[in-house]
């Protein structure tokens, strides 16, 4: 886990402190399970119970306990369950872990921080997308220029970009939700999964208190392609975060300067130039999603297990699920807290429009001569000529033509139109009347 | 496309012809939306669709026609509207992708290539998974010996192994399904997706006849999380073939032997070594996996594009997507085969069940003595104790020990049982009593 | 290969027909040291001799008649033995591929197709690094603004900016050089690197014939970090092409305009909007580096290959290998004619520097206030505060004001400036006066 | 970083202390060369450095005092300056930091902390490649068999295969050592890389005390191809480390058993399992070199900075380049100690090599039929029908048979050799008599 690029909650389940209460809430209901099934006697599990909760009351000292134990065990399971049989204290001890295996425990405890971290990132989703439909329903009819390859192309309303902002997050929730589903699978199978030592009802029973599916088959451990499918879903949200990070870098450039980021009371853009105010929050989304999409590739690799299982993957999986869970959670509070106070510059999105001198009404006066019976050959030729014409004045760095203007004084375009028609042709409206259609179906 | 590594049907989806099927298929549905608007004239339609079909029927030559011209403007879609326009010959083809914009086109004949891909694919699972299941029926009760870490664990059947593989491959058409009905999506909203030229019911109207949605919001692309959401799916398929291309590969090790890959007649080896049998087509997998990998990335770097679009993605699509949609059938065709012919042989996974001389039983006997009040301690010591004798025989290469009867040479262990008990606990039979549980559960 | 993004001379080189010729070359050299070793009779040598030069003069022949054989030996190697040995057809093919393994022609022939590569991509660096001298000579004193952060930080010339290009690829350069060298190795050391069936130095004779190195120590094959390290330094030149891409990409916006790619006679921009000139070269160059980089992974993750080689690096260095070569010769290929034709506007920039209203000489005030005796608080506070004001008309979209007026009209920055000393720090010579420094160093 | 799996060493040179440490360095060293080139007064200088050497002496409390100032300043170099300028107290302290913008100390301070990781991973290296040797040395007539596919193929020794070991981590040191090289460049070429505030020969002062290149060309960041490149090198070791761990994981399978790693005392293999001796260690190296291969993708992603840089590459890097680092130390750390205590048992490598039935002396057969004037296809029939026949009784899991009887019972092949002839053919010594010659070329 990234201090710097983390938020308290997320590391909260990401803590050895979390796990080990985990491992003690599955460990418990296990001997609780076995009680039901006649196999371990209510006093001993009373006992057990006691210690457990003792132990839950203490969480930092039964993991200083466990990590002395491990210094010489070089296992963290063994040394665990040892830590907690010291706290019981009893003969009762030896029904703790009976007829488990670390992984049952382990991959058990893992789905349940995976199911966690799925959750907080749900709900960090949740407040995400109601600020970027208040931002999009604001700018609905605030016109701005739409690009395609960082040039001019046709209008939009700044309302309708943040529009595709709200449909892109949407999905990510609908794919994070899939996800979470997906991990939502425990495992008491045993070292090879055949459940030998402990009946599968011992493993449906455990796994539905935990809110959890059995695995249908296992081998020593829950198969890998689940936990890379659910890192793929982070570095699919990451990407889409680094989408718009890069949108709004853009926006922010001296020369476009259409939004800002918030920029806090006190704040310094720079140790060297006082004027500066520099995207940097965004700067940092867009880093963070190369790491997200790192991880996935990693956890890809970690899918080819040998046989019923080999431990390669854990070292990975120490590092990117808690790395990825926190730095995923961190980037849409980041992002929430952006749109949050993204400031727009609703006139320079105007100034910037008119750079183009009304270039981008091509099409629709292509169209219209098109309508009228030219060929598109025919209708093509004339607009790129006065397009070209108004272009050369634009290139020169003036700003005293107009490409509506260069029509009208083009007789073999005028001649095609009825006074008026080329104005209300050429208009922002134009492009804008069917924005509400989009609006309306994403219910914004 | 990897000619070496494809099959002439998802080579056909990929194919320039199909792209340009596609596209006409697509212009068409749209002046037929155009008709019905009151916009093109029947006659004209009628013109146009008889140069569509003409094109549909001579599609080579509409591809040399496209390429020619494509030298010249360097667009291939103004070169492809071109020389349709060319066989149209007559001034209706003005209607010929009116009020579209290059994208409009490219998008949605990609998500239909992309469709049809997955179509395929599914198939090729629905081809897989019933050969996969007719293996783990056929062995669900031939046993073998279960490995972690490599080394030898408790036992399984060869069954159950494949049945673990027969519900990863469901998993795998669960998420393929989910990703064609991410990818099925149409748009037809223009340069930057305000439907400024074309009305919303247009674009409706086209995508439901080609078994499309349309994007609720697009630019002038439909936004590409979908298609790095589609590749990602691809990678995990691979990664699932690797996981068990790498599992039969360690079980055709000289060593092991519990399998070979077919072997064809008149094959050879090796150029040296004429006695060798190699597993090269589960290796063969085992790399192909890693593009899939690999090409999930570049999916991924292609979703930040700039503002209403850049074009940095296509180029990379045209590698990709081809490339990862013929690779994957072919594995999926490939892993098919292998399981169809794998050769199994029960009697060497008899025999390395054999060379852990009972020691498997380890953990059956652990917990027994636990039931009979032992702690977990002294269970474990007394265990260990006897499997580190068994071991050391074991290990000198002797075979001439079995963990039961050194148990039994224990007095500490064997006062805890009667007579015949640890002859029960310590059989097959033992491991293996839940495994028809686990079939049912998958209905097997 | 892509043929869309190839060029035929590396397409040449990765080719099956350049391949036979190579492997044929390695045959005729093995069997020449064998006869100076004394094991083949200079007569069979002869013979052997001629059927590879009838076989060189017909590659396509020979192609055929492999692929044919390897229908059924599913052995290319194998099948290439044969095919030349029916040629040879005399009992003198018996010495053809003597004590050879098909790594040892396979894997020796793979290195000269990648030393082959290297040369010609040396050969696209050679001819790329002049012309970018060329704009950097011609752009030295072109002022253009330096960008932060996408955020005008202070003034450069167009021509120290490309220095840092040609600075970036002369380490390219050298890095391809240094991957050529590590790839430069050859073996013939047999199945498993023993050279038990052929003298090593049978090896060196024929490596040094071919301007190999032979390889210290191989398995059957040669170890694949080599081939990791040469495919990480295409994806490291495809990252600098990529950097240079973005930065042309962002000059050519509309709102900054300071460069554009070359832009055909007859090309069309847009199939909707005749006015658009787009950066799609450069934007295809930044797509494609995402291809080596993903490329660079696969190779990766083939190092760690089985014992003394498994194949499954195989198919996986087919795929990757000749698209990453004819995809860099291509790219570096287009850099060239991009940097050759590049359209500069020097006017705009002036332009775009004139936006900031000289704020991007706050640096040089504040160290020239400390100078005076000011702490950098107090003199980061004099200029903040009048780079604000600045700040606020040019946020106002006013380009009414000026840093340099600002400050002199602020009398507690003014007193501690004699008349005509704020003019002479606020100039863009002041800027420039250490460039010819680092133009000397590079010998620009 | 990853305090699991890192070492105090390397942990400690990419603490905040230790950046703080040489951030201080360099801003002394900027201020000394400022006297030098007459613009510091000599007696403030000498303030300068009392408030350095105080902050020196207690780096934590500088830490300290820069998070405060950071929590309003949101800038780490503006917090650091103003916390250092505090401890100087004195108007002296206006010249730190003259002249400077913050990525001049960052960048300097990353490439110093980058030259003192590859000094540590180079003395682990260093510390390596005797303890491979000496284990190849021990092991140079230590008969095992060679694989290629997992599958038997020809005699090799296991010092020769450790050799090969030796030589793949020369050639990672020298990676090492060049990438070193690369990195070893500072930069205090201000806010966009053009020297404006101080002269280049301040730059080339502090950066030859420091040990370091001066950039050619820098923006205001060092160009990041050259960390991209660093972290190539490191991915390259992982997949070294990677490939070894692979082997020796396979050498440890219960049915190879050719090596051990050591085993501590007092260590459980299983919670479960009380006989296993698991390869956790190698599986822990194969899984990190994953890490390492994800990192690099991320530093590859760095490269393209817009203009004179963005920031995206910061918060990447502060993740990717200590994990890195430590991974990497911490993993030649273990592969030493593994290599070190590997428990190697000669006598399961002659019980496995048996295992082949002598059918690995195949080609030695075969060529010496050549030689007796078989054709290669007569030979093969000859050799390979004997072989099938070995083949056939191994496979059926009897051992009772060996290739060199059978081929003397062959007449067809009898009849070609002198009694005692096949005998010294087929004979292990026959293998291994030019291994010396590669021992010695590496000098071992």
């Amino acid at each position: 886990m990234i201090e710097r690029y983390s938020r308290p909650e997320m590391r909260a389940i990401w803590s050895e402190e979390n796990k080990l209460r985990l491992w003690l809430q599955i460990e418990l209901l296990t001997t609780e399970a076995l009680v039901r099934a006649g196999i371990v006697p209510a006093a001993d599990y009373r006992r057990i119970r006691a210690g457990c909760q003792a132990c839950l009351k203490d969480l930092p000292g039964l993991l200083r306990r466990q990590r002395e134990l491990e210094q010489t065990l070089q296992h963290d399971v063994i040394a665990f369950t040892t830590a907690v049989a010291e706290r019981i204290n009893h003969r009762a001890s030896r029904w703790l872990h009976y007829g488990l295996t670390s992984s049952d425990v382990v991959d058990t405890a893992f789905a349940l921080q995976l199911v966690q971290s799925a959750d907080l990132l749900l709900a960090d989703l949740d407040a995400l997308l109601p600020v970027i439909a208040r931002r999009a329903r604001e700018h609905k009819s605030t016109p701005c220029i739409g690009r395609s390859h960082g040039i001019h192309a046709e209008p939009i309303t700044f309302g309708f970009k943040l529009a595709g902002m709200y449909d892109e997050f949407r999905r990510a929730r609908r794919r994070l939700e899939s996800a979470r589903y997906s991990v939502a699978v425990g495992k008491l199978s045993g070292a090879v999964g055949t459940s030998a030592h402990l009946h599968p009802r011992i493993e449906t029973y455990v796994c539905r208190k935990l809110g959890l599916r059995p695995v249908p088959v296992a081998t020593q451990v829950v198969p890998r392609d689940l936990h890379a499918e659910f890192q793929t879903v982070l570095a699919l949200i990451g990407a889409s975060i680094e989408r718009w990070a890069v949108e709004f870098r853009h926006l922010q450039r001296t020369e476009v300067l259409e939004t800002e980021e918030p920029f806090g009371k006190g704040q310094k853009g720079s140790s060297a130039m006082p004027h500066k105010r520099n995207p940097i929050t965004w700067e940092r989304l867009t880093g963070l999603a190369r790491i997200l999409r790192a991880n996935a590739m990693a956890a890809l690799e970690n899918v080819a297990l040998w046989h019923e299982r080999d431990i390669s993957h854990s070292s990975v999986e120490r590092v990117i699920f808690p790395d990825s869970c926190t730095l995923l959670d961190y980037m849409l509070h980041l992002l929430r807290r952006l749109m949050d106070g993204l400031q727009v510059y609703p006139e320079n999105m105007r100034r910037n429009l008119g750079l183009s001198l009304g270039m981008y009404h091509s099409q629709t006066v292509l169209l219209a001569l098109i309508r009228k019976g030219l060929t598109r050959e025919e209708a093509y030729a004339l607009v790129q000529r006065n397009a070209m014409k108004t272009w050369e004045v634009r290139h020169a760095g003036r700003d005293d033509a107009d490409f509506l203007q260069t029509l009208k004084a083009d007789p073999e375009v005028a001649r095609h139109f009825e006074p008026g028609e080329l104005e209300r042709l050429c208009s922002l409206e134009f492009h804008f009347r069917h924005l509400p259609y989009r609006f309306k179906a994403l219910k914004l």
